[in-house]
């Protein structure tokens, strides 16, 4: 007898929670197409060479390596050849780069594609720490050039998707890379390891405190200038209120150096934009503490927060980067994209007690099972309610009417359908509604049609 | 430079073909929810000590093992200990089985539920045969016990997706195992293993010919008295053409021993049911000849075909089975489950032909833009298609107005939304529709509800 198990850092659900998990892939899907991006699935497993051509060492020792029963018996004996051909995919932007450059002749760009697929890494196993996670991705890519526009739709998608997930306010917070460039440069701190050195202490503010990062870049191994330090920690904590807000706090930023200006004007055509898209101006803000990995994006950085969770960290993050694609075309393939690490959120809300628990199952409705003689009007009752497009579930035992009920309550299943002897000789059937805990009866004809209306106005109620 | 490519034996598709798959998906999902089946899903990797534990030797000769880099190198350095600890899944029937088990006492039985992942198997690369597919599965289980009564439901589930599909006539084949033990038991084929055999010579039947296996049968090797062999032979071929002629089949095998009767009440009452569920008679069917995995399946066994495309095989098969998890757990878990090959059918109906290229974007409009000075202008108007629900895709940069309809024409968008100068006097936007090839002026508060009545329409004459 072996013990059932999963491996550690794997999320599996029971039905309830994989229910709440599947209506958020499906509203973040939706809200993907809703603005025109593509689907695109790639293969869990790639060849390692392809994989690993780009990411460094970090990245590296995190992979899952894949090998065949024939394949792991020749490397056992000595006969294999170091690192295995295949390598499970340890995020969605290194297989959109291969299937770019593969089909770059058969795609429309800019290409707007999205993805959604488990991605694998060899994570320290820790609470909260998944080594198997969803990503749901969204990018553009152009072909040589893509319009700074682009980073202003992105905004305007995740403010869909989040606010039709409704898990509470958020905030899309954006900052840009040249903005933050040119800013550093004039403090003196030109050299990219060093900003990115810099930024590192920064990040430590909220943990360590203002003074704690003043004296290490002040204090020796950095060596900065006091005033120069200060205008970084000033810089660094700049927040907009509004839109008039954002474009003041750009408008402060004054002359400063090409890089400077350049930031300055993307992040302002990029908040015109947001705005235009019908984007409120509740929900994006500036941010200019976000850097994002430094040694990928050049323009536009995002975050986005849960105003009431902020413990939670950015939810949704992404930015603009020069080319996707050097290790395998000539071609410039300049991009811009986002990614919500969907299994790690979910994990999250559900901690923090924000997944609605009042969502219900899939299953709307069950017809009960009196005795074995009305099973084959049973079963046409539940044959129309699914004609009607109706999710029911039939009870093909008649067990007790009680532990009939008992079960869909806790299945979340609202509708109970019941059909007796005297309920078939006046044509009628009785349904209990759960939610609403009243019990009706019906006209058999009317029975699928009365469901569905209630049905319908609950999810409108409900505001979908 | 790397070149980009995937794997072989994996099948990734360009969105066009990916937009049809995952209709399909929907599709198949919808109608397992429709029936009141819950979802589940399960990591990719599982512990090879858990997944291992019932496969025999054909399957872990074709088992993905995965390894962590550092896992890899306690491997390579000869201190690993054989068997890398995790596994990547060859079915879902497994995991199914170790979630059971891992979860009995947190779900209710008979639990019925579904699950569509990929599963992979390091098959030997050949056209057609994929290492990485998906399995779309639905089984209910029950616990000590479970009715046959259930064994009637999972034709109707199948029923309703290929009918939804639209893939063309099916027939959905029915046998039992009970029936098939007592008639080859009659016929002194009583020993499990030699039935096997007897099953795979008959199973030649389409290739070799009746004369080859009448041969075989009664010669050296298996020795069976000539008569048997005919009765046999005669049994495999039976097939119904109506209900009636099942049950008249299924009478003309007469009393015979305690498993035929078995067998044939199973039938009788998984045939009467499947009726009552309201499967049409033209789509199910009595079939001798399906046996599928003998040492796994214990009572109705199913095989789906397409009538127009028998060379492509089952599409969906599955049947009864004594015990999920008796490797896990002590309890007795009885089920029936049906699994659809998705990835091979997808792969078949691709290159028979029969995938509808009329099924369009999942994009059902396009803003253009006529000039750099509109885009605030085109960008309220793409947000109002898409708060009114219509996959809007936007046109960021002012292309050659033929460019951007042939681009929409080419991407299978059906409205292409204008607003020029003029246009914008008179409060219109100019509507071309590519399905119909017309083009229309509509008031701009209209646009929306006007798009959207037709492509409800259009929903309405597919079908759906």
């Amino acid at each position: 007898m072996i013990k059932p198990r999963t491996p550690p850092g794997v999320m599996e659900l029971l039905p309830p929670d994989q229910i709440a998990f599947q209506r958020m892939l499906d509203t973040i899907r939706r809200n993907f197409e809703r603005f025109g991006f593509l689907p695109v699935e790639t293969p869990v497993m790639e060849l390692s060479e392809v994989l690993l051509t780009k990411s460094g060492g970090e990245t590296e020792r995190q992979v899952y390596f894949v090998q065949s029963t024939g394949a792991l018996g020749k490397a056992e004996s000595g006969t294999g050849e170091g690192m295995p051909e295949l390598a499970l995919r340890f995020d969605l932007t290194v297989p959109l780069a291969r299937f770019v450059a593969e089909h770059e002749h058969e795609l429309a760009f800019p290409f707007r594609r999205y993805q959604m697929q488990r991605v694998y890494r060899g994570e320290r196993a820790q609470r909260g720490r998944f080594r198997e996670f969803y990503q749901c991705d969204i990018d553009v890519i152009g072909k040589d050039a893509l319009s700074v526009r682009f980073d202003a739709e992105l905004p305007a998608v995740i403010h869909s998707v989040f606010s039709e997930l409704d898990i509470g306010a958020f905030t899309i917070q954006l900052n840009n890379r040249k903005l933050m460039r040119g800013f550093f440069e004039a403090q003196g701190v030109a050299d990219g390891e060093l900003q990115a050195l810099v930024l590192r202490e920064v990040d430590k503010l909220d943990k360590r405190g203002e003074d704690y990062v003043r004296e290490t870049l002040t204090g020796e191994g950095f060596n900065l200038p006091a005033d120069g330090v200060e205008k970084i920690l000033d810089f660094v904590k700049v927040r907009s209120t509004s839109h008039a807000d954002a474009m003041a706090q750009l408008d402060a930023l004054g002359e400063g150096n090409d890089s400077l200006r350049d930031g300055v004007a993307e992040l302002r055509e990029v908040l015109e934009l947001v705005r235009a898209l019908g984007v409120p101006e509740t929900h994006y803000a500036l941010n200019f503490s976000i850097a994002r990995g430094l040694d990928y994006y050049t323009g536009t950085v995002y975050e986005t927060t849960l105003n009431d969770y902020p413990q939670i960290g950015s939810i949704c993050s992404g930015g603009r980067y020069e080319n996707l694609a050097s290790h395998y075309t000539k071609s410039k393939l300049p991009g811009v994209g986002i990614s919500i690490g969907l299994t790690r959120l979910f994990w999250q809300l559900r901690e923090a007690g924000l997944l609605g628990k009042a969502t219900g199952s899939t299953v709307q409705a069950m017809v009960a099972l009196m005795d074995a003689d009305s099973l084959p009007d049973a079963l046409d009752i539940a044959r129309r309610l699914r004609a009607a497009g109706i999710n029911t579930e039939m009870q093909m035992e008649a067990r007790k009417i009680g532990k009939q009920f008992q079960y869909a309550s806790r299945a979340g299943i609202r509708f109970v359908v019941l059909t007796g002897e005297d309920e078939r000789a006046r044509g009628v059937v009785a349904v209990k509604d759960l939610l609403r805990e009243e019990q009706f009866e019906v006209a058999r004809e009317e029975l699928a049609s009365t469901l569905r209306v209630e049905l319908e106005q609950a999810q409108v109620l409900a505001g979908r």
